[in-house]
């Protein structure tokens, strides 16, 4: 159970049924973005496409296709999913839309009596994207919506708008991706069977899901509880007002949010909401932070004593330098520097001062995470500091960093990013991360009692 | 009182004592941003700056000087301010540390003993910013630190850091600013007399202030309470161990922050985080709306339920339409589109779907506010989005736009931004700020009472 999936994910074949030469039609995305797979264009209106003999019916289409994606409209879906079972198709896409969520329950309802033991995902979705093996099924332009580095965070989403969103800001962002999957209607896989997947995933670390509602509470619940890898979850459709809205949208039921959240705690899993996802997911890159006391180091007073709040208010400690540290420290720092937590370096703090400083904190026993926060308006910091936060990885402690700031500082950002070091553009937003390292820390401790 | 301020952001004459023709000083950066004023170097050690005769002593400059910007070694800085005295000038910044946050309290006392009525801004400061009339002593490089465009949040910070920071944000998010002012370590000028002045400062609608504490919460209070601008207040040292950074970042008093907390609600003033200061801020460039019916309309479902619950969580209602509206709205959207709250106009709604069904909307008596949701990864919507949301202006309704996603995403929001249309990576950020809009004209109407 589980490895039937990985067809949508490393197919041999690739299929595209509703292959189109108009440059605007998603059949015609879908397949240039697979160009460089082996991929067949199937369209009974066209010669070719891009270049490629194009197959009146994925029939006509010699050796086995592992994976197809069905882009045709609504009425010749059913028709399609026949042919594709009858060639012994391993998984379909249906990217198509006008089924449930627009009053058609019945196409529903044939597609999943046609289509034995083929496994679907969709209709009505916006595709799947794997940074890995490079398929790419989404029908969004990549200029309107960049496509993400390869990294370890899955994403499965319930919303197709929201997940084309989400992959568009992480790229922005330089967030790295494993696997994403809009599910849409869900006839066949749901977010149980990815999420199962997605724990014997080799590429991923740390799973995010955004969740309407589940056909299937319980088989969900069995599967968080027993996940081994931080699950995060945005929940939507919490109030008695938007469960109608839900009903419409994806046809799930929302069920009762405090009973979900409830549900979530026992299982270890992690809430948040849409803002914050991403933030708190990178966390995950970092180690698990033994407890929970975190150091502030900071070039900027009053960020310093913005995130020292954030951490108290999100039930975090500040932790206190042992004597040996502080003394250390006190030869690296300018006589006025207040030696303590926020340990602040001060405005004219370099490059070098970080690099003396860090790995003292970070071998405190004291010392649990640090929070350090970078300004990069001021002329001091150098682009060396990448590598000397990147550097102090060997400590295995979390180190996340707070830069806020434009142009100059998101470049920087990415640049960390890239390292694998989270980076955030407020003391809040990484305070709120931290805290979910620590939270996640203490169920396993609990899970595992 | 009050006025006398204006020589910081209107001079018409300049000097920089410290300028430098060294390109990394400060002292050559600030002078460098003043260029185009009516400028004059001051340094004994250097023949001119940047092609300008440099003098001696401010008392060497032929004809007066409104503005000093002492830019000096801290031991140099009581000389400086004793010549400006001398010389008439009428307001100065000292941008030079080492005084108060450094254990030299004396050497401030000597400053504030030597002043006479002229008055000064800092030391210990970041500079100030005024986006009008050109005036610009932020001696960070503007590849660093980007200047904000022209707009009317004013703001005004304790932590030179942090305004710069926020500085540099709002401009790379395409946020216009009217003034900006670090004020550093406080010898003369406070937060009270900035608030004073700005709320008499036509450029200004909207204040925003990091505040640490006051050596004068009375005055402030008083202040605050008869504000005719909305005033935004970011509080930090909320606890009490953060309370002590308080005292040796800026030597400020940070008070009870439940008490300062109050003190804020009974004024009138919004409290927020550093995250949400300049989101919830530029709301304040729409109407107040009459009562906090907010109509959510999107291209995205799940985006449309999590704005949805973000405003019911924010204390906020969703507005329900007239049948009126409702069956005209029906005209323009598919069959199966959802005409309830969120509005959703689906998946492959265009701009001119937009431009039909946003005024039919904003024209219904039972709606106060609308949050508009606007994908721009699918390809039905186009830039002329960016005018139809700015034309809805006139039904005098505050309208938010979410927006997440990447560079495409970003390029549109600035140009919304610009057009003075607030915008939101996230539906929570977004309901946050109208939260904030509708407890204002809550706090307000109290207040008139």
């Amino acid at each position: 159970m589980g490895s039937d999936l990985d067809s949508f994910f490393n197919p041999k074949s690739i299929a595209v049924i509703g292959a189109s030469r108009n440059p605007k039609k998603f059949g015609h995305i879908i397949f240039r973005n697979l160009l460089e797979k082996k991929v067949f264009p199937v369209n009974p209106n066209a010669g070719e496409v891009l270049g490629k003999k194009c197959y009146r019916s994925i029939k006509d289409v010699g050796g086995s296709v592992d994976l197809a994606v069905i882009v045709v409209p609504a009425k010749s879906v059913l028709q399609s999913v026949v042919e594709c079972r009858e060639k012994g198709v391993k998984a379909a896409v249906i990217i198509t839309s006008g089924f449930a969520e627009a009053g058609n329950a019945e196409g529903e309802e044939a597609i999943k009596r046609a289509r034995g033991d083929m496994r679907i995902i969709g209709p009505n979705v916006i595709g799947l994207y794997d940074a890995y093996s490079g398929v790419d099924t989404v029908f969004n332009l990549r200029h309107r919506q960049q496509r993400p580095r390869q990294g370890n965070i899955a994403f499965v989403s319930q919303s197709g708008a929201f997940g084309s969103a989400a992959l568009d800001s992480a790229s922005f962002e330089g967030i790295g991706i494993s696997k994403f999957v809009s599910l849409g209607n869900m006839v066949d896989v749901n977010e149980t069977d990815m999420l199962n997947y997605l724990l014997d995933d080799e590429k991923t670390k740390t799973i995010c899901m955004y969740v309407e509602g589940s056909k299937d509470y319980r088989m969900l619940y069995e599967k968080l509880k027993v996940s081994t890898k931080p699950v995060i979850v945005v929940k939507a459709g919490k109030t008695s007002q938007t469960k109608k809205a839900v009903a419409s949208h994806t046809a799930s039921m929302a069920g009762e949010a405090g009973i979900f959240s409830g549900m979530l705690r026992q299982c270890g899993a992690l809430e948040t909401d849409s803002e914050k996802l991403f933030g708190l997911a990178k966390a995950f890159s970092q180690p698990i932070p033994r407890n929970n006391r975190v150091h502030v180091i900071t070039d900027g007073g009053g960020f310093g004593i913005l995130a020292a709040d954030a951490l108290i208010q999100g039930g975090l400690r500040l932790s206190k330098l042992s004597d040996k540290t502080a003394n250390q420290v006190k030869a690296h720092v300018p006589l006025y520097a207040s030696v303590s937590n926020p340990l602040d370096l001060t405005g004219d703090a370099d490059t070098a001062r970080y690099k003396s400083v860090l790995p003292l904190v970070l071998n405190d026993d004291n010392v649990d995470a640090v929070l350090a926060i970078l300004l990069m308006q001021i002329s001091s910091l150098d682009s060396e500091i990448v590598d000397v936060i990147a550097s102090a990885k060997r400590f295995k402690k979390p180190i996340l960093v707070c830069m806020a700031g434009g142009e100059y500082t998101s470049l920087h950002r990415k640049m960390l990013e890239e390292k694998g070091v989270p980076t955030y553009s407020s003391p809040e937003t990484a305070a709120d991360a931290l805290s979910g390292l620590c939270r996640y820390q203490k169920m396993m401790r609990l899970r595992n009692c």
